[in-house]
């Protein structure tokens, strides 16, 4: 069976914002494993924000991606040929894989997906990278107290949703910002959230004033720019700020300026830390555990959104940057 | 014995850099004190960056100082009556007391001096609340290791100094950022500094990526502004920056815009704090112990720059904005 495989590769680099043209879709036969080796099938592919930056051509803490290769990132799939003695035939697995129909591993990049905790598109969403996120982000920086306020951007993302939901577990008054009516009213009447403040129709610096009357004690950020300024204003004493995402400024052609947050931060003690989520890769056993129990219990609740075709991950890609989605983004690429 | 009592007042709240109108001098009568008091002679006075905060009237970590009150700030003193049992006449104490010739206090606000350790001067100094600022920042918040590189703004002052020969006692090395040739000078051949940056006559950022060879890993910073925006483009990996004044913003009448440092933080996984010295009271003894050790051995050196005169303390505070000392800025006020 001479299978055809389509890979999206990266066509140019972006200045700005992503268009259609800086992709390009090839087809290439399947590649054949080696000793050693397993053949997977693509059954889900993540998008992400953080992938912008790899498009940059600049090395930071992931090498970027190069041109005219095909584009790697979280990939949900079912072992189809296996040559490797720890992953059969059939198996689902989850890994940092190409944006193709199939992909090769060693089984060095891939791990084993339990289908009975969860669906197995949980293993790149709230049971995978960015629940892992969500949860060393917020216990092991943020390190939210019961009855302290917890503020979230990007609320409505894969990993707001499940950062405000972790920290209700934890006794948390949790405040989430997005930027439509639909994900404000999911936040609060579906995840629990105690306000969401919609930053495209209300001051953000009034409302969070209201939804946050003794002060901000961790603020989880995805966002950065002018929404982070605000929120800066009213951090407390030793409050912990978690840097986890600038999406603000991910398209930017040169730095934007703001207002020094350094006096700021003496003032009140207060920390502010930069993290991704392989810095607690030793970790990610107790992650993955504590998220599947939580999503097993209902405790932590995700909602995904599914484009279908390898075809549409570039234009699902894009969609992060316009705030259209809750939840996950994620691109099915084929059935199981 | 009727003696005067002169006090400095806080006349009028500066409006950018202080002048002399903000400042007022008076005379009264020396205080009686009352059961359980203590009747302090002033003999050194501090002058320091953070009073600038206080002078603004907005509540931070302190509250502000009131209009028409007397100025409060680090003194050495001699208890010269005493109704309190801990506190002996003759005895040498510290604490945070007026801008005048004489304070009163309730023994809450004072420490006993060991004058057998080191000058009593440095109870306001090497010994005193700067030294604990540079001891308990950078070995607590800036953690640093062996091989390391350590960078100090500010490096020429009562905190920086400290702090550059700590980093040397635990083995880094050392680049200190100060603004005159004779500062640069007094850090490399007096202190040990392996580099001394000059930013006034220097390109920072280019000095610096010379002086720092493998980036930076710790950034201990009294300044702000431009100079930390350079040092902050060169920092590591899992790096430490410690806020610990930004004198450069003090005197700003409205916020100054910089670069948004937050995606360099999260490319780096690096991570920011401020503080005061007031954070870690609770190890107040372990700091002045290991102070008084590495002064009496020698292996930190301080210098002071001695200014005669109560009525001269508004002209040395304002000095301290124009960078013309090197070392901890003291007023004497009377002889011993």
């Amino acid at each position: 069976m001479a299978l055809t495989n389509r890979e999206i590769l990266l066509a140019s680099r972006p200045v700005g914002m992503p268009t259609e043209e800086n992709f390009s879709l090839v087809e290439n036969s399947v590649p054949n494993i080696s000793g050693g080796e397993v053949l997977i099938k693509t059954l889900y592919l993540s998008v992400d924000p953080y992938m912008r930056g790899r498009m940059r051509g600049v090395r930071t803490y992931v090498d970027p991606f190069e041109l005219g290769k095909p584009l790697t990132g979280g990939v949900v799939g079912k072992v189809i040929e296996s040559n490797h003695p720890n992953f059969k035939v059939g198996e689902i697995v989850e890994g940092r894989l190409n944006w193709a129909d199939y992909s090769t591993s060693d089984g060095s990049n891939i791990r084993k997906v339990d289908p009975s905790i969860a669906p197995i598109s949980t293993a790149i969403g709230a049971v995978g990278m960015p629940g892992l996120t969500a949860y060393f982000g917020l216990l092991y920086i943020g390190k939210p107290k019961e009855g302290e306020t917890v503020v979230v951007s990007g609320a409505a993302g894969a990993v707001g949703t499940i950062v405000g939901q972790i920290a209700k577990i934890k006794g948390c008054r949790v405040v989430g910002i997005a930027g439509t009516e639909e994900k404000c009213q999911y936040l609060v009447n579906e995840l629990g959230f105690d306000v969401a403040v919609n930053y495209k129709t209300e001051n953000v610096l009034d409302s969070l004033k209201k939804a946050c009357p003794n002060g901000v004690d961790v603020y989880f950020d995805n966002v950065g720019g002018e929404i982070s300024d605000s929120v800066m204003t009213l951090i407390n004493f030793q409050s912990r700020t978690v840097l986890c995402g600038q999406i603000a400024q991910y398209n930017d052609v040169k730095p934007s300026l703001g207002p020094r947050i350094q006096v700021q931060l003496i003032q009140r003690s207060s920390m502010m830390q930069g993290f991704i989520v392989g810095d607690f890769k030793e970790r990610n056993e107790e992650g993955y555990n504590q998220l599947g129990k939580w999503v097993q219990s209902g405790e932590i609740k995700y909602h995904e959104n599914i484009v279908d075709g390898l075809e549409n991950a570039p234009k699902a890609f894009m969609g992060l940057f316009t705030g259209e989605n809750i939840g996950k983004q994620l691109v099915k690429v084929s059935e199981e």
